[in-house]
């Protein structure tokens, strides 16, 4: 709170689970900061330091986080909204983006940087073998903020064209169906034993990553906290004995999916 | 070389560029190795330490690698592979699985791991603000390993749905023509305006990132080192008085682009 244009906003992505996923660049940003915003589970993830303030919201209320980081900065202070996982990839990042561009002309002064982070589709991939070994792409389920039509568009368009799709917020509270609907709409594009990971919490204690076939996908468990990827015609499951299998995706495409 | 079955593989990915993106996990998994196998460039920047053996190969010998290091594990060594950015985005993870697919049944019964890494879009992403904001892909366009008419029908696809398009592997020596033939491809689908940008070399000293319109993309420089992002319908340039322009794409869809 100096009064001067010193201020500066970092947002940070912390990874998904626990410290093993910090980059040192994300640590730093995270230690330097004098105030702290973001959802609250998240800061509850970054250690207590001395002379650091905290302000947890709520995981609705991007808008009026990223608003109320940008005022703080521009009242001189060092501040670091910390995102799960990559905060470009359906995160925090683009929040700031937008509040920067609606808001106050000072705040295009600011001295604003971005800290990547290890997103849940790659810690997720990386405990099963590697389902993303080939073109795949990254879509929401929410329909909060565009309409369920274009996402049924784009599910049979990156399934149709042999992208690997990993899903991002399968389910809520609030949106309860629209899983079920996404599986749906991926049979008529996939056979039915198209591969399909589930990656629960990984990097915390209540980790679980499984991986069944599309045709039961729909019935399988997933929450707020899971992260499905679909494979390809391509997708690949190598059992092995006394071990969980690897699921992979190859790198080349077989004459016949081409 | 104890010749039991004790041994280990780690393929494990250590960001783009410098240490700021190593991972704790990944730091750790590269210093518990007896030996690291990988592309001369990605080895160097490893740190070295009394008593590990380095074994670097060419960026075209995925597949002998991957054999070499599974053999290198199954005679009961700690093995670790390392891949720049992650390495399960057009890296190391799906080559160890095919050799682990096709090689001796011993192979299956190996310790094998594979610790994420920050892949180039992401670094490059955060670099300028938040262009993965939304629904995104991942396309190589190498089409060494998949005919160039799958890439193209990709690139129709991901663009007409609206993904934002990262483009690994734009252009080699042996591969001149495929960037410009792209452009121009995306160019049927997106406004002339659309922004994209060019990330080389992130995090390294001689980093450079901008972005362009489409119109003018083909004949801007692309190389080895570089990641491409190109935008849809939305996403946004905000200019700033003494600052690079930010690049972002909006968390919603506007109805006229749905």
């Amino acid at each position: 709170m100096t009064g001067t244009m010193s201020g500066r906003l970092a947002v940070v992505g912390s990874g998904p689970g626990d410290r093993r996923y910090l980059t040192p660049e994300a640590d730093a940003a995270l230690a330097s900061a004098q105030a702290l915003y973001g959802y609250g589970p998240y800061l509850d993830r970054v250690p207590e330091r001395a002379g650091q303030s905290r302000y947890p919201s709520d995981n609705r209320e991007e808008g009026a986080r990223a608003e109320a980081a940008l005022r703080h900065a521009a009242q001189g202070a060092s501040v670091a909204v910390v995102s799960g996982g990559d905060p470009g990839v359906f995160a925090m990042a683009a929040a700031i983006c937008e509040a920067i561009e609606s808001g106050p002309e000072s705040w295009r002064a600011l001295d604003v940087s971005f800290v990547p982070g290890i997103t849940a589709m790659l810690a997720v991939a990386a405990r099963i073998g590697a389902p993303l070994g080939h073109d795949f792409c990254a879509l929401s389920l929410s329909d909060n903020l565009k309409p369920w039509a274009l996402v049924e568009r784009r599910l049979d368009a990156a399934a149709s064209a042999g992208f690997v799709i990993a899903l991002y917020n399968p389910v809520s509270r609030a949106r309860p169906w629209q899983f079920g609907k996404a599986v749906e709409r991926l049979r008529r594009h996939l056979p039915q034993s198209t591969p399909v990971v589930f990656g629960r919490a990984v990097g915390r204690p209540d980790e679980r990553v499984s991986v069944i076939a599309l045709d039961a996908a729909a019935a399988a468990k997933a929450d707020m906290a899971t992260l499905v990827i679909v494979g390809t015609r391509e997708t690949r499951i190598i059992a092995r004995p006394g071990r969980s299998p690897l699921v992979y995706t190859p790198r080349a495409v077989a004459e016949a999916n081409a």
